[in-house]
């Protein structure tokens, strides 16, 4: 999950009050015994959610190379108990299907296999006590775990739905995966056209809801020019510092903390040699906001620096050679999307944390759930359990017991909620 | 080579006349019939010449990674014919020996194996009439094909020396590379000690000759910092802002064009995904100049520019999760050297120019000679051929036959003459 802001910490009943059957199907579903098994089985499971927890998190997931996790996964859920058509798509999502009683509305469940971090990052999990740091052990290997725990749990309570539940390991969250999973999930894989609830978990602790989509765009900027020798060719514009220039315009920008705004350069790369002017370089930017003017505001401004930054290179320096040219590539394109709060998936996933004595709040980020957003699809992001400093190299996670099964407790009720329990 | 300056084009002699006994030894070389039989054979062998140059060229040898055009010229070398004890030594260098006839000082021969071009980068030569353009034609593939040509000419005369003449096709003299091959041959190879001539063939056209080497000090400057999630973490201290800050400091430097002194960036990297604030990202810069002081003066203010840099993104940003830090390692420190006007080596690089019409000039680079000349070991790098663009991909040679066939022949009059031609 893209991390989430907690913009508004309000209990959503002063608003919205809930239909009173969303209330009480919760309280059916958390009294049923069946429910009190499920929770005996989350205190046994614990240890196996914690091996496989870490087990997931070390085998790398680079966007583009989940190829190997996902297989890992698939294993997995064919083992897990209770799933029928486990199967990888072409897209590489791996997934299998809870069939339901009836013929409810399907209800799809995801966490995403790719992190943030490139080959070679060195993803060993240091456990300190209930703490475990590791390059995406929370975002979103937690979620994966999370997932195949709850499979369990909901067979070894002997639960049934009315609808189907589809759990899937999807790819592409991130960065430059541009969401491709579920997008492919969505719009052309076999379930495409039936999947009318859909839920990612991947946020944080239970009790925030991620009911809004983050807006965002995404630039591969590629500046080039001649190129030539660092000493011989002295004097000649130097891609490299129009990038510099740029990035140091960018750094200048001011943006509203309300609406949410943010930008970033993420990656940069370029030129052969010490000694060599480089001929290109290029960085990767992000640009977010919760707010479509803003964001329309930020990216002109991003474009307008791109251009000053090109111009005064090729005034300072000689283009005899040739000139330095920029290029800003869209390399991800997310809308801003709402699912809303009077929505029944929002009003149950928000009865569900209350009866657990939560608080909860709706926030806007970026995960799988823009996808559904943008289709009109109700879409909810829902929480893994707690852990921070995603997307760096100290992520961490908190999985003490008692809060890993509240955090397995909330996803069970909600699924069983959204797929209507016998 | 690095590309060179011409900071004064004059004839030698009007400074500094050549010993009578120069003039002549050269004189009696050129007029040699056997000079008229290598120039024959020069003519014949054209064609070898530019097939070897194509075929040369067309093996990549990135820094580091020389091994298969090393093989392939070690491979020639062993065909070339004269030569003996051909090998590799244990620093990737190829090389071997023209035995003389008596015991005079060893005269070395160097053209290097390496290129600045990375891995991946398209090496097939273009050809259009007597002009071939590649990455890495000219630097200094054409001095590989050249040394080859006139070592097969060499032999063809029937031409003895009184030394030997050692020839190499060594490693490491772009960039990172940081002279290592030329370092090991004199420092710590089995010729070691032996060699008090050195010529490398990695210059321009014939006339101007390179017996100043530029001083150069290289730096992979690091920066780090907390890292996190572009949206979530946004506000925290992002090294790659701080590294575009000290860019746009450092592009506007003014350094002086005499002494002459240049600054590049070269290679920037770091970061892993576009969603995520770079832990680290780097570049790697390289200065030079003609004076020390000037070098000196030029690395003071680039310290001072990063320090600024990192304090302004400290201010800027929030520090709570950790600061930026900058480390700027040495990657290469070539001290300035010379080999005086008045050496016997000069002299006689200049009367052999001289005497084929042409116009010595001086320069100052930074090559192979730079190593003989901190040990104070008469060096001087000579020319390939008239080409430009070195160091970028449009790089170029012209092979127009009759250039070619001079500059062989200012190669051979050169060796003869320093190994005492019988």
């Amino acid at each position: 999950m893209r991390q989430i802001l907690i913009f508004l910490a309000v209990t959503c009943f002063a608003q919205t009050p809930p239909a009173p059957n969303v209330e009480a199907t919760i309280q059916k579903i958390v009294t049923d015994p069946k429910f009190k098994t499920a929770t005996a089985f989350l205190d046994t499971d614990y240890d196996l959610f914690v091996r496989e927890l870490i087990e997931l998190t070390e085998i790398p997931a680079p966007p583009f190379k989940e190829k190997v996790r996902a297989q890992a996964y698939l294993e997995k859920l064919r083992k897990v108990g209770g799933l029928q058509d486990v199967e990888m798509d072409p897209e590489g999502n791996v997934m299998g299907l809870r069939k339901g009683t009836g013929n409810g509305p399907l209800l799809a469940v995801l966490a995403h296999l790719d992190t943030v971090f490139p080959e070679g990052t060195d993803v060993k999990v240091k456990r300190k006590g209930t703490r475990l740091e590791a390059p995406g052990v929370g975002d979103d290997t937690r979620g994966l775990a999370l997932m195949l725990e709850v499979i369990r749990a909901l067979d070894a309570a002997k639960f049934t739905t009315q609808s189907d539940i589809l759990f899937v390991g999807n790819v592409g969250e991130e960065g430059e995966g541009d969401l491709r999973g579920a997008k492919y999930l969505l719009t052309k894989g076999k379930y495409q056209g039936r999947i009318k609830n859909f839920l990612s978990i991947d946020g944080g602790e239970p009790g925030p809801i991620t009911n809004g989509g983050t807006g965002s765009k995404r630039y591969r900027v590629i500046f080039t020019g001649p190129g030539g020798h660092s000493y011989g060719a002295f004097g000649l514009v130097n891609p490299a510092f129009a990038m510099g220039n740029a990035i140091a315009k960018f750094a200048q920008l001011q943006v509203p903390s309300k609406p949410k705004t943010t930008f970033n350069v993420g990656v940069v790369k370029g030129g052969t040699s010490v000694n060599s002017i480089p001929f290109e370089v290029s960085m990767d930017v992000d640009m977010r906001s919760e707010s479509k003017e803003e964001l329309s505001k930020l990216v002109d401004s991003f474009h307008g620096l791109l251009f000053a930054a090109v111009e005064e290179e090729n005034k300072a320096r000689s283009t005899d050679q040739g000139k330095i040219k920029v290029e800003a590539k869209l390399i991800g394109d997310r809308a801003a999307g709402e699912t809303s709060r009077t929505s029944p998936i929002v009003q149950t996933v928000a009865a569900v944390v209350k009866s657990f004595g939560l608080t909860p709040s709706y926030n806007i980020s970026s995960t799988d759930s823009n996808v559904p957003m943008s289709l009109g699809i109700p879409a909810v992001t829902i929480g893994r359990g707690k852990g921070g400093r995603a997307h760096s190299l100290d992520e961490w996670v908190d999985i003490d017991k008692p809060s890993q099964i509240l955090a397995a407790q909330v996803a069970i009720a909600t699924f069983l909620a959204l797929a209507g329990a016998n």
